[in-house]
């Protein structure tokens, strides 16, 4: 998508130099655009801890890349699994991060580079997907409304910064304003670390899309007052039933829907389902983050970017990541196939090939 | 209630010189605890008009003690009529600092100090009140729990810093601390002014009641879990049915106490009441506020107190400042004069004497 007019991926090799990986050092976003180059593997591996890129499929392409760079002095396997493997040690629990040096260290070496960026072209098509089959719930509230811009209420992001390219909940919208759909986003800040305020906004404003940001508390008195036509949001695991794992607040954006007739949505690439588990509440565990992203709010004044502390020296703050939206508020999962019910007949009428997962319970 | 050890009220006749009133500079909070002194009626409308004093009550309580400095200079009717008028001013839409003006003209300025002293003792009264019949909800499911710590949530600030001694959300917790009854607070920052993290947070603390900080997003995934006893907050306004306008998110707490049966109370000095309204979602205006307190938040660093922005330069902001809570997520509403249905019927059966009051629609 678009910053200052031009066109970028999130993560790219250098045109001019095939020994360098650049990135867009998001760690600075909104308040300042810095394109940071990776040289060698290690420089992936701070990418990756340092949070200068995240987002799960982000995260999968920085190890590819990363693999790539270290392609680049040694070809020997042995070699290029030891560094997978301390890559992997970068974020432990994500997924993505995995699957990105696995498929790497299942291709001769030789062929890093194409195969890197093999893994960024399919993530780029699953957006376009989600792009694809989201453009159409949005013509048909366009349609009903004559024209008028479509409001959609988003938490978080999960945007193209977080992805390749078109990013997952984004995909639809930019798709949507390529197409000449007029929308308007409600963007929530997205409270502790601000993923709203700080990137979706960004992101939506450079690609010139209309949009306002908002506080967490404010999407139902919205709602109550007919602002907003649909919600779409990301995720970060969907159960086999359709329970959806998303950035904490996102339940209570699902329950305004749902009591104000607003259709609820979430984008996912189907390499998010978890086909293991069936009840999110009760099964996927919730991540405490530290209480200082709570105490503490990064911003910019007239000296540069920091963080100034909101609450009392003594007051203890509790910094819960996640929280899990139930399926019954779902209105359907966009995925890169199609949209589907939330339900496990839903999901498993879009993969069938899945049935062959077994769940734990 | 307490700070430092040391038990004050939001506002009070300097001991020593009854020719000042002292205040606490909310503006600071949680910071500086800083003690400011009103020796001029302007010193008062600058207090309420600068927000070093917010809160319905208080506000009320600082005009009627601005009054009564007017009354040091002057006991001519006229001139002290002009002064409350210049008051009103400061805060337009503050229903309480017509009324504490109001009260103070129809007295005899001989005796504006004894009416001032009285606003401010019956606003006590009306807090403990509130206080006691609180207790009894929380005392049962103390019992319950068999003396486990009774976790209560609680928005915005509606705490003994809004009023003069107590509060109204506050003063069962309060009440119940003071019993020895066992208890836990969940406080919601409150974006995008943030008096929980700033005010309610350091009342708490100050007076020893533990409590945690979370961002507002939270509240969902900590009642899904088992995690919250009860909600508990202020309002600004009820309808005469029991809808409830209340600090911008409030709403969405409903939601989730009422999807996880959580019982949800609102506490509230009848003064509060609207009898001329039914309908909250319609018939309440929602103020909207300065986009930069969207934008902007403020805190302290080793510089100081000031400000930081989190949103991109050109990213609009907006900031509706209240939602309305139905009166059908709504458990029961707290009063001095005890707990009732949030209904037109459980409103009257307290105040019946309200019957009086005809509705616009």
């Amino acid at each position: 998508m678009k910053v200052n007019g031009t066109h970028y991926r999130s993560i790219w090799l250098d045109p001019n130099d095939h020994m360098i990986v650049q990135i867009i050092d998001q760690r600075l976003l909104p308040h300042e655009f810095i394109i940071h180059e990776l040289k060698t593997w290690q420089d992936g591996a701070v990418a990756i801890k340092d949070m200068y890129v995240r987002g799960a499929p982000l995260i999968g392409a920085t190890a590819a890349w990363s693999m790539y760079l270290a392609s680049l002095t040694t070809t020997d396997q042995a070699a290029l699994k030891d560094i997978g493997e301390q890559l992997l040690e970068t974020r432990p629990t994500a997924v993505n991060l995995r699957w990105g040096v696995e498929r790497m260290l299942a291709t001769n070496p030789a062929n890093y580079r194409a195969e890197a960026e093999a893994i960024c072209d399919e993530d780029v098509e699953i957006s376009k997907g989600m792009g694809r089959h989201g453009l159409e719930l949005i013509k048909e509230i366009s349609t009903k409304k004559k024209g008028a811009p479509v409001n959609i209420l988003t938490h978080c992001n999960a945007g193209w910064l977080a992805t390749v390219d078109w990013g997952t909940a984004t995909a639809p919208m930019y798709t949507a304003h390529e197409a000449g759909i007029p929308i308007h986003v409600w963007v929530d800040e997205t409270r502790p670390r601000n993923q709203g305020a700080h990137i979706t906004a960004f992101e939506l404003g450079q690609h010139g899309i209309p949009h306002t940001v908002i506080v967490d508390n404010t999407g139902g008195h919205l709602m109550q007052h007919g602002l907003v036509d649909m919600c779409l949001v990301g995720t970060d695991r969907t159960t086999r039933c359709g329970d959806v794992a998303n950035k904490i607040g996102t339940y209570l954006k699902a329950l305004a829907a749902n009591d104000n007739n607003v259709p609820f949505y979430v984008a996912l690439p189907s390499t998010t389902i978890d086909w293991t588990i069936r009840a999110g509440v009760s099964e996927i565990p919730i991540e405490q983050r530290d209480a200082e992203e709570v105490t503490h709010v990064r911003g910019k004044d007239e000296r540069g970017i920091h963080s100034v502390q909101i609450t009392p020296d003594d007051s203890p703050a509790a910094n819960y990541a996640f929280d899990v939206t139930p399926a019954r508020l779902v209105t359907g999962l966009i995925t890169e196939r199609g949209v589907c019910e939330a339900s496990e007949e839903g999901l498993l009428g879009l993969f069938p090939e899945d049935l062959r997962f077994e769940t734990k319970t």
